[in-house]
């Protein structure tokens, strides 16, 4: 699309009204992560060609809070933090394409335009939620700290029903903050045809990675997790079977682009 | 995209968890319209290829404020109205392709996540913002009456920053509500490239319109608006050069699809 | 409290920035009511002192939804609606004192700060919340009329949880649209002592009720209620033994001002 | 007022309803503060009897954006975060009373409900806003670090119009992050009359302080401040005369109740 500037809608002559700019994107954030064990069959519904379970673990879920702060090149919204700031929880389970274990978002939510659209542009299925999690602080008054006992509540809200929280209890440092979404990740990006009944107008598999990532030293804990159900969310049919751990982790994280697996056609996937 | 139900993200095995249903789409609304004329150059800056100006009055823009309850066919939404209200403020100009004059939507904002899918589903470029409009009621304490001297107030916000207000009040009933969104919509739908610097992965030009439309009788009358700077926003480079008119009506509306004008590649537009 | 002017917080040399101007207040709106018996005990134990249950039907209850446009004197806000329109949830009981019946609001949500406001003056205990009610309209593409077979939902959510929710269909004209919320109000209003521990520094009974009230035809109609229970609530001890009743109607009310029927200290209540 | 439990509205049979439970209150939070000097008068004209202006530097105001956690003695809130963490903006003087010098919070937005009830109860004027402030975090790739440099941004928007935004450059460790905060608050609580013109039911002139204060190493820094129009807010007439500094402290709070300084009837103020 040639003519106006921009790197998502709406494109214009100065490009500045994006809803967001080009990568690469910049993220600072903290994390809390539930992994447990669901009927493998309840993730294998949520892979589609050409993707098939994973070997090993099929029924690992994660479900991940994140409180971020992005920005992007120029760093501008950084000063500007209504455009910069957003909550996040997502759901991840893994799958397998062509012999190569990837990680997969099968449900996200944000509370901000802007983190819907870096989300669609990577294949995540984005919708908006009240997203809540306590967050750590030098001083503990009003805060847990991170440390053995530091407690941390996580709290997913959609179309005002409470669908996800968690409680989190720091039991002790550890080598990683979960496995699940520890691989690139296979994503699907699609836009439905125009015409009514009309199969999509577009449709890749996408592999897609952070550019650079740091952590902080990862905590691990006990945990309870809660999924209620919800009239618009089938997160609820991911049962929680079995808790593997919970975690929590500061990351700092670039994105700067993926590649394509498969183009998708109505006959291919 | 097989194996996975659901018109838009997320796709699943049930497809309940989409944030929106198929097409037919259903919308009972109040339109409040402000019809103006900027530099024609302005609009036409806004115009990628394939896409020329209008023939005739091609600086005319429209910016519409509405108040929208919709569903989809099950109706469903209706009974649970957090997901099915939702306000809007768009801005419309004209342009035209292969020698057929359309109507074009360059900017625009609502308040729900669904009414951002259902819009970039049509090649609305929607992003989030506030919008209030007064409401018409049969009391009159509070509110105006769809009746000469009626004043009614329109405003929007986004990222914190208003950018745009009007007041109408409205002087006799009217033939129409405006003609700059009269026409079927010619837009863009694009995907950019996943890989870095890459072009569009997908981009069409396509035609839309409502497939059944009920009005109410239109109101003319004086209206003032005022466009305000964001750094994120180039609403205020349409600037208004000259009031063409005002307008209220409400309406219902029906949208089933629409169809492709033009694939475009890197070299087409 | 001289040398300052306003109505409400905050008091200042000019008086614009106080949250709510001086009454005589305006509304027009819309409510969905929904009336019911409870065990009288819960609606007693929600009455203190110098109040005492209702003589006849001590268990009557009534939730009311409205979607209201509100204003001041000068009508100034209704041409910021984001200033004037709001959406309430209230739960209405009977008390008795001397002799005389009274409505009291024992819960009450609202989504905007002049509504708190507003609110607190009159001794509406007033918290926010997410409150949708269905929105009737001429055209009926996604709106329900107002007429027989009219369905009208109607949520309340708060701090992250669906607490109630109701779906009224219309079934014919009515008299009224209920009893429970049709006395004066009999409202405490308090301020707890600053000091640790102390008693209330002011406390008063009061009564109020609309200066003006206007309203159009009422319907009655079948109506569900579901609520739901939260652990920072109590509105779903008012358990729903028997629906009396649900009604739908549209008005237009002016508050201009209460009297004390009471005050109260620590020894009178 | 006896017979029902709850430090506030509502009260019920329970208390659990209450929005806010008994003091004390426990704060974590992030505080920015930028000081300036204003007309002397401009300040003086918002200090109400029995208050005078502040023998030095009357003219000192500051604002402070904070980025807080909270909870009750129960630390429940913090597990359910949306019930525990708020963003605030407010703007203090300086002023007399008695012979000695208090701090006196004049405007003040804060987003969430139970922040509102604890601010109306220490006599903060409380409004909702929008409030955004940069967070500092670990890692570098979307966030300021507490360290020479480090660049903060700060904005405040209420009723959808921006009101104030805020540049931080972090330069040097300080000793205080500023003074005009540094005394007790001398703040009015009043409840108007209920009656029509009547005076106020109740008002009082309170002292309050922290019962328990910890910070960290406060920061100091060069600091842009922006002020702007609002037909609802008076701020902008604290026009920025001279900047005095910007700091940045991260602190930790407890609130366990003030004193009577004087109680107020309509001849004493």
């Amino acid at each position: 699309m040639t003519g106006v500037q921009g790197f998502f809608y709406p494109r214009t002559a100065g490009g500045s009204a994006s809803l967001i700019p080009s990568p690469p994107w910049y993220y600072s954030g903290d994390l809390l992560t539930v992994e447990y064990r669901t009927d493998p069959a309840r993730v294998a519904e949520l892979l589609p060609p050409p993707l098939s379970p994973a070997p090993e673990d099929p029924g690992a879920v994660a479900i991940i809070w994140a409180d971020w702060q992005s920005c992007s090149s120029s760093r501008a919204e950084l000063l500007d933090p209504v455009r910069s700031q957003y909550k996040e929880a997502f759901v991840v389970v893994r799958c397998a394409f062509r012999g190569e274990v990837y990680s997969r978002c099968v449900y996200i939510w944000v509370d901000k335009d802007f983190a819907i659209a870096r989300g669609l542009h990577q294949g995540y299925p984005k919708k908006l939620g009240s997203v809540h999690q306590t967050r750590p602080h030098p001083f503990a008054q009003a805060a847990p700290r991170l440390a053995a006992g530091g407690m941390f509540g996580a709290t997913l809200a959609a179309a005002d029903r409470r669908i996800a929280e968690a409680v989190l209890t720091l039991r002790s440092p550890a080598e990683t903050n979960g496995f699940v979404n520890g691989h690139p990740m296979a994503h699907h990006r699609f836009y439905p045809g125009i015409e009514r009944g009309a199969p999509d107008a577009f449709a890749e598999l996408i592999r897609s990675g952070a550019a650079e990532f740091q952590g902080g030293q990862p905590w691990a804990g006990d945990v309870e997790l809660r999924l209620f159900e919800s009239p618009t969310e089938e997160l609820a049919r991911l049962t929680v079977e079995e808790i593997i751990g919970g975690y929590y982790r500061q990351v700092g994280v670039v994105w700067d682009g993926g590649s394509t697996l498969a183009r998708l056609g109505e006959d291919e996937g």
